[in-house]
């Protein structure tokens, strides 16, 4: 599953559009993103600290005219969450995030019961991000816990393991790999998600790793992705890496975009 | 570790060369791989049925000449590695292949013992090439058994899993990212090897295919593959996929290759 990334205030092409309160732009990058695939659009507007309720409730009435694709609520604050969940519902709906820090469970899951939304729970506890891979499958366990207890469905929970940059953690992937591989065998039918981006952060020629860091966590059982997905290299590892791991039967998926030109970086073996 | 493919009697480009002994073309072949980063190079001239041994004894005298790197003599014939064998004293050889078939590995296993070489192990038996995980497993444990208590040291055993076009076999990659997994936890010092361009066998676009799918692999632990080296996507491919799984110390190896313009499909992040 792929949620699209690209409408967050964070980034410097879109926070003009948000600020300016541009439909248009916002309505343009939403389809543009159903276009190229994604499953979900993510909203995000928490760089705009003083009214994000008011911005994420603008953005919400925006987007969902403008797609039927469902939304990722993308915000840490109660407030900008209460005020844009009650605007959709026709169609599902993720939040993004919570953790096992005790406030933030405690704050985010009332209203994931209410709106009965799926919820990206983030691998962090009051003690911060996990750093090993034991840190993470403590958490994991805590927070599959908690949420199931709270008559969360498994199928709407997806676990992100907090991807580390490379370049400044010695080994930051491994623990991805195995947290993945753990939460697909322990807890079937609950989700992974991840964003990429910060696995290359610090080092030159970022797609390209995070293009090969998406094809070796799909291949440990990652489904969910927080990407670009107008990113045509990026999405062509996506379906590629699918194909390799079997789930893509027959390679009818692969031939497909094949032919509709996907792939741009190949030429042919000889 | 790099073995180079590329001076093998079966390729079209090379053929000629091998058949009208022109020794510069293969001369210019072993140093280009060599210039390339490959760690041993291949010698396969086994369409040359009539007078392999022959064959492989030219080749190997003028690849030896022409660079000092360890030489894979890649031949099930036991005539032409008896007659090849000798020619190499400065420098480690690789013999590609044993198999657990009983005559095909007691024809291998003396000339392994006798020159001290290191050997490639695939997982095939007299049932013919392993299907599941389960099938490999079986056959891991026989060849490294059998090799082990033939005195052949741990290090120079490289377990072969025998790749699978995912075209025409249900989930191809999955049984050999497992038996690669246990190999790697269940003997630690022994190598896993394979070559790639099979799982792409019948597809469009076979090289991107295999870019991500040595990436998967290494993600699970193999180490050395059979591939051209001249290839600067694959390349590519290798040390981002190296770098990603901690084999990499503060990425050292990936700035220097990206200061010297590998990674050429890439461009910038935004």
């Amino acid at each position: 599953m792929i949620v699209g990334e690209l409408i967050n205030s964070s980034r410097k092409a879109i926070r003009p559009a948000i600020k300016d309160y541009d439909a248009n732009a916002i309505i343009a990058l939403a389809k543009k993103q159903e276009m190229a695939g994604a499953d979900y659009l993510d909203i995000n507007c928490g760089s705009f600290t003083l009214d994000e309720p008011d911005r994420l409730v603008w953005l919400t009435n925006v987007i969902k005219e403008a797609t039927k694709l469902p939304l990722c609520l993308d915000s840490p604050n109660v407030n900008a969450l209460t005020a844009a969940l009650p605007l959709i519902n026709d169609r599902p709906i993720l939040v993004n995030s919570i953790t096992a820090e005790k406030s933030r469970f405690e704050s985010i899951l009332p209203l994931v019961q209410q709106y009965r939304t799926g919820i990206i729970a983030l691998c962090m506890s009051d003690k911060g991000i996990a750093k090993t891979t034991e840190d993470r499958i403590r958490i994991v366990d805590k927070l599959v816990n908690d949420l199931v207890k709270s008559d969360v469905p498994v199928e709407k929970i997806y676990l992100d393991p907090m991807v580390q940059p490379v370049a400044t953690t010695f080994n930051a992937a491994k623990p991805i790999f195995e947290t993945v591989r753990y939460v697909k065998k322990e807890y079937p039918g609950i989700h992974c998600i991840c964003g990429l981006s910060n696995v290359s952060f610090g080092l030159p020629n970022r797609q390209l790793i995070n293009r090969y860091f998406l094809s070796q966590i799909i291949a440990f059982g990652m489904d969910s992705f927080i990407l670009n997905p107008t990113d045509q290299l990026l999405m062509g590892a996506y379906y590629v890496s699918k194909t390799l791991t079997g789930e893509d039967k027959f390679c009818v998926e692969y031939l497909k975009k094949y032919r509709n030109g996907l792939y741009a970086d190949s030429f042919n073996y000889s």
